[in-house]
């Protein structure tokens, strides 16, 4: 029997998973993110996490195929972050600095790529090889899978779609000092934002007219039938469901798998953004299914461990 | 010493290529496309000047380490065409049939992922393994190589960029039936169809006021100092420009080639592009470098050769 770890490193927590080759998780665990000096303990708190385990489950070091390592940076093959404010990291060779501790093969990824790996293998992404995984959070994050594999990119930036310009009339800046950025109106804070702002235009009553709201609370008016909320909903699917088509008319994936915390709202996101999506897919893209991500937090330690495996 | 063929199959002729697997063209030359009795014989013709060819230069068949073929129309790896209006094909198992009637190995793409493979072996985009081929014509045409392979899609429709939705309130229709497609500013047409906008929207004098004009006519105008061109280049360089920076969000590749007939117009097309993409460029992507192409026509044989290589 093989094993692989999948590792996902956090701002707060490393989750991580022990896995066998053959998709089953024999055990999950978290550890903190410790960032003091540089966070410069990140990586001997993982290593010393990962062969703990392994003498814990009485497990041969040489059955280990290697541990797959997803980081909130941009990162490419050879395993380099130059720079993750979430992890305090100026310049950290993972790769060799983890493999030189552990004595593991080690693989990286960008934190959303390996969330859609992570679905692809044992998610809502199973039986596709193509696929685009959307992450509606705080931000939005995207992963794209081509053949199998991440669409990593030249700079490590591959699939960067939360910073697609998707409105080019934007006054508001974005995290990202662009304007019109998906992430402005797809995201947790960018629904709040679009309610805010139609909140602030009209006089129509509104369950949302109380001060601070959620986006969560947006989704729960929807359902109570709040007129402004269905308005606030049109426009995040349209900005949504647009970016979606210009998406799928450069990569032609086969499904898109829409996952993070908004996306717990359920299949209403897809309804409103599918919606759109229609009106302005080209022709040979029209096939392509919508499904709502499966495996939650999971992704993350489930797609890198997967990368060891491809 | 190996050799093998790159074949670009048009509507008017099929241009092929006799190559040395480092690169060297042995020979190349047209035949014409006979397009009659559903395109039955462009393949038994494309086989006869293949056979020919390495009788006339006495190579071992041994030597041939296969052919590549592009063709005007979406197509997977299995070498399938479903329906090519250019060509009267509606069902063509090319890899199959082709391979009966030489016996060389075959392998297929289409002709816009092949002009940007082309270009990566032997022209602009040599050194670079991660490029996005843009070819302004008749319609606008996008090859995307990502790891040294071309991005071929779900649907054998990766990198239909010409169809990307740019202008949400445009009234008119592209050719694919959507409204506010990139070819609908960016090609040959596209530019006319800017100036004509334009013309009849102002009293001011331009040499463009001379009834029927072409996008060569716009480029000279501009050259002139005309005010009017020099209006439509803007836009057009807006609408390009903002669309290279949606695509490298995605991709983000190391290089833009920008090739076509349009492109003859030369650096002026980079100069108002990138001035607009250096406007919308996400941050990790403002390192990107413009080429204009240089294989012209040569593209598609070259990258069908490549094909074989790779």
């Amino acid at each position: 029997m093989n094993y692989c770890f999948g590792v996902d490193i956090g701002g707060t927590t490393v989750k991580i998973g022990l896995f066998q080759d053959n998709g089953t998780i024999i055990d999950k665990w978290e550890i903190p993110t410790h960032k003091q000096e540089g966070g410069k303990y990140i990586l001997p708190d993982i290593s010393k996490s990962l062969l703990d385990k392994i003498n814990e489950k009485q497990i041969n070091k040489k059955d280990i195929l290697g541990a797959g390592v997803g980081v909130p940076a941009p990162i490419k093959e050879e395993g380099i972050v130059r720079g993750s404010a979430n992890l305090n990291w100026e310049y950290k060779e993972v790769i060799k600095e983890l493999h030189e501790l552990t004595g593991f093969k080690i693989k990286t990824g960008n934190d959303a790529n390996m969330a859609a790996l992570g679905e692809m293998w044992l998610g809502s992404g199973k039986n596709y090889n193509n696929l685009i995984m959307i992450t509606l959070g705080t931000g939005v994050g995207g992963g794209i899978i081509i053949n199998g594999k991440p669409l990593i990119g030249s700079n490590g930036a591959g699939g960067e779609i939360g910073h697609l310009k998707v409105n080019y009339n934007e006054d508001k800046h974005c995290g990202c000092k662009g304007q019109g950025c998906l992430e402005q109106y797809a995201s947790a804070r960018g629904i709040v934002n679009l309610a805010k702002k139609k909140l602030e235009k009209t006089n129509k009553k509104s369950i949302l007219n109380k001060g601070d709201i959620t986006s969560k609370d947006v989704f729960d008016a929807l359902k109570d039938g709040d007129e402004i909320a269905k308005e606030v909903i049109e426009e995040f699917g349209k900005y949504l469901g647009y970016a979606i088509a210009n998406i799928a008319v450069i990569i032609d994936p086969e499904i898109i798998l829409i996952g993070g915390g908004v996306s717990k709202a359920g299949n209403v996101i897809i309804e409103y953004v599918k919606k759109y999506f229609d009106k302005k897919a080209y022709f040979a893209n029209r096939n392509i299914k919508f499904e709502l991500a499966s495996l939650g937090n999971d992704a993350g330690i489930c797609g890198a461990a997967k990368l060891i495996l491809i």
